[in-house]
């Protein structure tokens, strides 16, 4: 191998093991560590985090950089060894585009920010923390100023997370999207809600682990190079390859808790597991972006998990688990109960339906108010207002509303919520490829086999990690850009059965 | 306080912090890494190891210690400053003197004798490993030859471990012991073994641990700033002053395996745990050598747990956990049984009384194969004939004799293994001082109350971290050197209320 590109590879793992050393630190916090050690993890997690930042904001990965671009030019687009260099060259660049001062100082504004935020929200007290939003709105802007051409403001800023994926793309992608989406949510909502009463019986942890352990193993999520634990906030955290691990959260009186939860983790880690070895610890390992990964978690959780044809096979197994709690509830009922639409106000807890409904306002509201077109103080008024036209409710106070979620009170405004419904869209999209190829995959759904659907997302998605970008992908995978139609199929599909629409 | 002193400080703790990260990655290998995160997590080892390195050595370091002389002069010598630049300068001259790639050779020469060990010794095959001992015991040899003016060529060695111990001090503490234990083993041996059956019917390790965990939190050892977890191999580690955890090894079929594991560990966390909290971060924390850390758990282990007084209060309460497998065993028996003195082949298997011997033999043989006084080929016949000598009996192979031990097929030879008895007589020492300081300890045990130990050690022991060196500390707890004498005591009087001696 040319001894530069040699070099390249090494610093660059180099950096990445580092970063894995400090991921192991972040699950650790949420899984075992005792509350004596939150001090000293603070100090370790800071000084890994810098020292990664260090080598990978090296002036010699530059170097090495413009000097393999004869080599990088001499190889095919899709050739690992170039998407390697032009992958790692785009992240070298985001990196050191942003001045280490200003990051800084970011930073610290953020972490001020989210103290404050964690006040405000209990106390309903938006004027409260105002200030600092404003101020990180006038951060934000700056930081997308670092990277001057682009089309729209937020566009910088959504490539960190959805690489590629212009403001002006999504914005018509969920204009669409909400025109056929509210109509649907507003004719449920005028129906009797689905009686989910059976998920609210008492589930001890211990046989739901029993239970869907082996379900997520069976949809091809690998246990011999993964693990499943407890946290108080689900999530997927990879140091390797092969180890990547997933949280759930238990609640004894909500089976739909960590049964969805591992279904939606396990779709993040099985990307990350069937990423081509050859790619370890590279910056082409790993997903592409936040809307591919989460396509992949909701595949998992809704397009299969919460789908009739799996519950046919896997129901009488969880009623075996579950005699007394579920042993008198018939099937048409508990998939009714998982599949309940209902406006409801904290995106977290939203429905599948009503979900992409919560993203899309935030959306919104980052590109106005990154805009000008909407200012901070005027923020809360206008959540209310798009609320009630889009979800028909209204939230009585910010605590949940403008003041919901952490994301802007800890980092940017602008990128931090696209991806959600970006995967949704996508979820269905690769799905209907999935079944163009393999339309035996919903018979072999219901009768408890994944290989199939499992094989060709390995094959299409996870392979390669991210050596293509998200409009690259799907433009790969499906011979086209994003497009709405399939998801809004699957939604009147199946929302079509159980509801008048 | 002085610049130069808080830079030092801000550099050692870096560096410490990074060296915490990796005894992370350590803890995970070992409780819940699945087997895929492997090979990932030897490379993320590697270099937070260099990195760590790299800041202790950084000659930054070296001119601070040299500008803060004045300062440490200045000041009195136990003084908590003074105190971290002696340690430090000491650990800084330590690390700067060995050459890096001398160390580079020695331990990729360590990985792979280790490497032929794990297939020696099932062979049972001393030949195959002989020319890498060989190696292993010319480097150990060059490795002194850095630090010149020693007295002993082992005396840099030791230094590693037990800083201070000179082979002389031990060889002649060693001799003493040998000479007083060898005929009370010999007695001990001449009459019927106690019968140790009821310890090896069937115990479910939740029902061990719903006994000995709230043992070991009675002990002092502090659930909020640490945790037990399971592990092939028990150990204790830490990555800050608030969070030292403890590992343990079950065995259904025997009941001392992860309860006498746990309280040794548990008493290796209580030293780290009780130091100071200005310390945090610094070399004056955590214990100062592996004799003074090892009398910690075994005071705890055995002077403590294998007591007849701990078990007046405690054996209701275990035959309580355990009806079925001990309501019909008489606390005598149980008591004889935990206590059951028998020469056996392997080190980590032995009782309380014979397990020196094994430790002496070893460390005697270092000394000879360092000195040139016995070669390695003949070693594995040294060894049985010593081992006949003190214990009567003799391995039948050198599986269970010359291969026994993983320490000097993964390490040096020289300083591997004193620590261990010394902790033992230590154990005897301190506890002694206890008892002169607070003559209630023993009823108080016996009450299962042990605040009033537990707060001795930590005032007297705990809390000094490695400010001072094990000989200083000793001095300064007992007022005088290390001493057989409250060993042997201990051993005479416990062991001769249960044989005849």
């Amino acid at each position: 191998m040319d001894p530069k590109l040699e070099e390249l590879k090494s610093r660059l793992q180099e950096a990445n093991d580092i970063g894995a050393a400090g991921a192991l630190l972040n699950w650790d916090q949420s899984t075992y560590m005792p509350p004596g050690g939150a001090a000293a993890r603070a100090r370790q997690s800071a000084i890994l985090g810098r020292l990664a930042h260090e080598k990978l904001t090296d002036p010699a990965i530059g170097h090495l950089l413009d000097e393999l671009r004869p080599l990088e030019e001499s190889l095919p687009y899709d050739d690992d060894n170039a998407s390697l260099i032009r992958v790692s060259r785009r992240q070298y660049e985001r990196r050191t585009k942003v001045p280490a001062a200003f990051m800084g100082q970011f930073l610290s504004h953020s972490a001020e920010t989210y103290t404050v935020w964690t006040q405000a929200r209990p106390e309903n007290n938006f004027a409260l923390v105002q200030p600092y939003l404003e101020k990180t709105l006038d951060m934000s802007r700056r930081l997308a100023d670092f990277f001057p051409g682009y089309e729209h403001i937020a566009d910088p800023l959504i490539d960190f997370s959805d690489y590629g994926m212009k403001a002006s793309t999504v914005r018509v992608v969920f204009a669409e999207l909400r025109e056929q989406l509210t109509p649907i949510v507003q004719a449920i909502a005028a129906q009797p809600p689905a009686d989910d009463a059976c998920l609210h019986r008492t589930f001890p942890q211990a046989q739901q682990t029993a239970f869907f352990e082996p379900v997520i193993r069976a949809f091809g999520y690998d246990f011999e190079r993964g693990r499943c634990d407890v946290s108080p906030h689900p999530f997927t955290t990879g140091f390797s390859i092969g180890d990547v691990r997933i949280t759930v959260r238990y609640k004894e009186n909500d089976l739909s808790e960590a049964l969805f939860s591992a279904m939606h983790e396990a779709g993040h880690a099985m990307y990350e597991q069937g990423c081509n070895p050859a790619y370890e610890a590279l910056p082409i390992a790993g997903g592409t972006s936040s809307g591919v990964h989460e396509s992949q978690s909701r595949l998992w959780e809704n397009v299969v998990g919460r789908s009739r044809g799996f519950w046919t096979h896997y129901y009488p197994q969880l009623q075996a688990v579950f005699p007394a709690q579920l042993g008198d509830v018939p099937l048409d009922t508990f998939y009714r109960a998982i599949n309940k639409v209902q406006p409801s106000l904290i995106r977290t807890d939203a429905d599948e339906v009503t979900y992409n409904l919560h993203v899309m306002l935030r959306f919104d509201f980052e590109l106005a108010l990154l805009e000008g077109a909407l200012a901070v103080r005027d923020l809360p008024e206008a959540w209310r207002a798009r609320f009630k036209a889009d979800l028909g409710i209204a939230p009585p106070d910010d605590r949940d509303g403008a003041l919901q979620d952490v994301h802007w009170y800890g980092g940017l405004i602008g990128g931090a919520f696209q991806g959600y419904t970006l995967g949704n869209i996508l979820s269905a999209q690769f799905y209907q490829c999935a079944l163009d190829a393999h339309p035996e995959i919903p018979a072999e759904v219901a009768q408890g086999k994944f290989d199939t659907l499992h094989g060709w997302l390995k094959d299409n998605i996870y392979v390669h990690g991210s050596k293509y970008t998200a409009p690259e992908l799907i433009e790969r995978v499906t011979g086209g850009p994003l497009r709405v139609e399939p998801y809004i199929a699957y939604l009147r599909n199946k929302y079509g059965e159980l509801y008048e629409l």
